[in-house]
């Protein structure tokens, strides 16, 4: 047993095959989970990847927080949604000083947590993967897996000791993970990515590869991701513009993939609406930059998201 | 009878409500028609209007420009995603000299008919009605009806005979007509209403009512017409920015109404997306005017409109 102990709050598609990969790798690991607690509990995990599948055993399932153990790490991956619950879900695990690894989407994503257990305490990471959770306690990793590190509080391009120590625990679980100065720059690339195909992919009903396929989406998509590059600069992460056809390339490359605010959607399940997309155009206004394209997609995502749950709560009157 | 005789390309809600006001008025008029000429011939029109409805019987009907008189105006209803139509339709009744009034949405739509009959014989009329086809030489006019006209070709705020004179048999049919000095400027105008709500009732899937009540597609209307507003000034057409909050008042007061990009839409028939939105995109580009989000609209609707295509092949494939 290798010595530091993870908690994992979430066990969708990354917090899914991340923690079952750290327990493969021999780490103490601890699930908080809901839906798939009894599963889990029962049958333990399966996990499809690239390079072979594998399941976990005897797995440490909690359905409370009160009855987690202190946790070195505790790795925060809900939806963003759920962030609201941070404050009944985080005291436990971290209650002897333990540091928080928040793997969400979207931007200013650690603020929650921040506010929970100090700033100082928390790092955030960028995954870019391609993971969908199957069933209970199934997870399939289709693609990529990336995991960008970094401190919430960065300081002048210095990486703390504890940062480096769990990217250090994630490579020897195999994960491809890199720890980076400048989180918001990371965060920043991947929603050249996010911003466009979360919410084109809703909007328009699609699939990344039909986005990609389609001239006018595809000139969509890039108009998007230049203004959210400039935001990016604007803001002070400087991107270089190169990133933008590396990710148009990267993305056509893909294997088909519906992206999660998609599957969210299809699935009446709530959108990361406010942390892929609202969050970067309140940063960027701040920084007196514009994202005309990106604002009028994000008005189109919440009248959407507003229009489903009212005949979600109209077919419940029924 | 009256001694004008008018001419009329297209039997929908438009050319069928006004050119049956015309024929009540006791003026000649020819209808050109497709799938409502046998109905039409047998039956005549019907016409619901909120002051009352009437008939017409005896219609003249054509189903070929070839046995159509020559005409003093003939009327273009048609969708101008069929002007390519026109050069084969209009010689025939505009052999003796006759004009042309093009009562289509969208800008540039009278560029067809100008260069089938020469500029100077050309008048648009901008239409401000709510009207439907309801079923084969049905018409059902719900609210509004106002047509503004103006000169193809205007010199410098003065209004040509001719066009002072159609107006006035308009107005003799109990049309609410006017002429303006200005054709584009009315169009213009007329745009800040149909950009937004033709292009988000079919992406947001909504109707004029819904687009009303939410807060988030309200600001993304209001948005889209500020573009309009100003690259239409920026092209030269002088319209006061109070036009903006008018519409939406006037669009708050409207009967539940879908606009006709999505009755297209919905009905799997090609909507009219480069008169209402490539036209005016175009126009501003050239006048060093940008309109993201307007462009973003664009690209979006196309993309709608070649997988509904895509979509009515393969299913006539099967």
């Amino acid at each position: 047993m290798r010595t530091t102990r993870f908690g994992v709050i979430g066990g969708g598609a990354v917090g899914g095959l991340y923690g079952c990969l750290l327990a493969k790798a021999g780490f103490d690991v601890h699930f908080l989970l809901r839906s798939d607690a009894e599963h889990v509990r029962r049958h333990g995990w399966k996990v499809e990847t690239p390079s072979g599948d594998f399941e976990i055993r005897d797995v440490n399932v909690h359905v409370s927080a009160d009855t987690m153990p202190p946790c070195d790490v505790t790795v925060v991956a809900l939806k963003t949604t759920q962030n609201c619950m941070l404050q009944d879900l985080l005291p436990g695990p971290t209650s002897q000083g333990g540091r928080v690894l928040v793997l969400q989407n979207g931007l200013d994503v650690e603020n929650d947590a921040a506010e929970i257990v100090g700033a100082e305490r928390v790092m955030g990471g960028c995954c870019f993967l391609c993971s969908n959770k199957v069933g209970p306690g199934h997870i399939r990793h289709l693609d990529h897996g990336r995991i960008l590190l970094g401190d919430y509080c960065h300081a002048q391009e210095k990486v703390s000791g504890q940062l480096a120590a769990v990217c250090d625990d994630l490579v020897q679980a195999g994960i491809d993970a890199k720890f980076v100065a400048d989180l918001n720059a990371a965060r920043w690339k991947k929603l050249i990515w996010n911003i466009p195909f979360n919410g084109l992919s809703v909007v328009l009903n699609a699939s990344t590869q039909q986005l990609m396929e389609s001239q006018d989406s595809y000139e969509l998509a890039r108009s998007l991701m230049i203004e959210v590059y400039q935001a990016a600069n604007a803001c002070g992460s400087t991107i270089s513009e190169q990133v933008i056809q590396t990710t148009l390339d990267v993305t056509r490359d893909m294997v088909p993939y519906d992206s999660s605010m998609r599957l969210d959607y299809l699935n009446q399940r709530p959108m990361e609406i406010e942390a892929i997309l609202g969050s970067p155009i309140r940063r960027a206004q701040a920084c007196g930059s514009d994202m005309p394209r990106v604002e009028m997609l994000y008005r189109e995502l919440l009248f959407l998201d507003r229009k489903a749950k009212r005949s979600q709560a109209a077919s419940k009157d029924d």
